[in-house]
């Protein structure tokens, strides 16, 4: 089944938005083994959520075992819910190709996000996995964001030429944009730029990102294809042994916010 | 020992300004397993490099044994030659902290090369690593390399931006540039505005990078701090089992070349 199909049905079963970031950090995680943390946070939550998106980088800073546990991990999230890889990858073509193999074919994920810096050819290897999501880095939601993504070409800043090029790219229909909630104005943009592709919005809870704005300029004309990225704010609402409970509370309340944002904006 | 200290000492010590980027494609080798296909091509040619560069995209292509084979492979590296992890990583501040902990403290390697993409708190944590060298992406080697670095803000192009903020940034002296040997002129510019950093210089062999240009417009004033990465070429100079002999004397000839190109320049 392709990306998209499979985002939108399971947003409709679970009538919800909300992907929750599966970053475990053994500092602010409860005394438990990350495989089990992350077991018992996907099955708390597995009705609750579109989608779930481990980042590579608190696996690796687990070494090879780490990512032991995020093969593992992938394999646990019930078939109909997608996984997206936060890998953010980009790399010259040859080596593209290893790292859309290692995503998607060896980890078996279904979506990943990929580095616009280097390019088409960087991209590429990605996309023509057809049945993937390739979600390519536009407005992050960090500060310094800005250093470069704001910088202007004939008055058009660069993550609105990436949004333009990942149109002009979308060859197959498996593009998606990854833009930060922490930039409302900016998510309008790119989403009236891209008013049919899934959006990957980030930067909510910790990073302080505006929901209500995530949901009004993130969604689709349909009040889909916004995937808002939730992480500590769910994974850690306790670090006790209830975790598991208050995380599947936090991330209701969430979907809940979400859904009447969304009916607002109707 | 600071990075730039240990490239010094290293590549002084094999007169040789060549890193051999460690990048195992199963398709590619002869039949052997991984791990030992890399420790045999570093015992026969540890004399000859100043740096070995792993790509972790074809370790991932393998799995979490992938990276347990990285882990050992940085290990097997005599310890007064750098070991250059190629990762092109690139997050929120959060997140690259739980990446520069995974390439620096978990595997051991003595630098990394990052994408410039999310700005300056993506670099911050791996440059505070005050002994660990970073890499940042400039102009790479591939062809999709013009679809943004070459976009120009008041007439600058974004690699030159790049290389400006690299420089600002420089504050503990750690920061290099990647900038690609398929493009001498744009690598020549790149020198002028950073003329004492080191500069990654991948894309010879395989990628039809021009030698000679490299070591002319990549080397500082004192004919160092070039480091030009070749992979293919080398490590695949010969499938059958005589692969490590052929390694070597492709290894050789090439840094025959670059001292070569070296001696003229003066």
């Amino acid at each position: 089944m392709r990306f998209t199909d499979k985002l939108l049905n399971i947003s409709r079963k679970n009538n919800t938005l909300l992907c929750i970031g599966l970053d475990p950090d053994p500092e602010l995680m409860p005394g438990v083994d990350v495989l089990e943390f992350n077991k018992a946070i996907i099955e708390a939550t597995s009705d609750l959520v579109c989608a779930y998106k481990p980042n590579l980088a608190f696996y690796e800073a687990l070494g090879s075992e780490g990512l032991a546990i995020l093969e593992k991990t992938v394999r646990y999230v019930p078939g109909d819910i997608p996984v997206i890889a936060d890998a953010k990858r980009g790399d010259i073509g040859n080596t593209a190709r290893a790292y859309a193999r290692a995503l998607f074919s060896i980890f078996g994920f279904d979506a990943a996000t990929v580095n616009p810096y280097l390019g088409f050819d960087s991209i590429e290897p990605f996309i023509n996995n057809q049945d993937k999501g390739v979600f390519i880095l536009c407005r992050t939601s960090n500060p310094g964001a800005t250093d470069f993504q704001n910088l202007c070409t004939n008055g058009v800043p660069l993550y609105e030429v990436v949004a333009q090029k990942a149109r002009e790219w979308n060859i197959y229909g498996n593009i998606g944009l990854v833009v930060g909630a922490t930039y409302p104005e900016e998510l309008k943009r790119v989403r009236s730029i891209c008013p049919e592709m899934p959006l990957l919005i980030p930067g909510i809870g910790a990073q302080g990102g505006d929901l209500a704005a995530a949901v009004r300029y993130g969604a689709d004309a349909g009040g889909q294809k916004a995937i808002i990225s939730v992480s500590r704010q769910i994974l850690y609402a306790s670090q006790d042994k209830d975790f598991a409970r208050a995380a599947r509370n936090t991330a209701r309340e969430i979907r809940t916010q979400i859904n009447d944002y969304r009916n607002n904006a109707r």
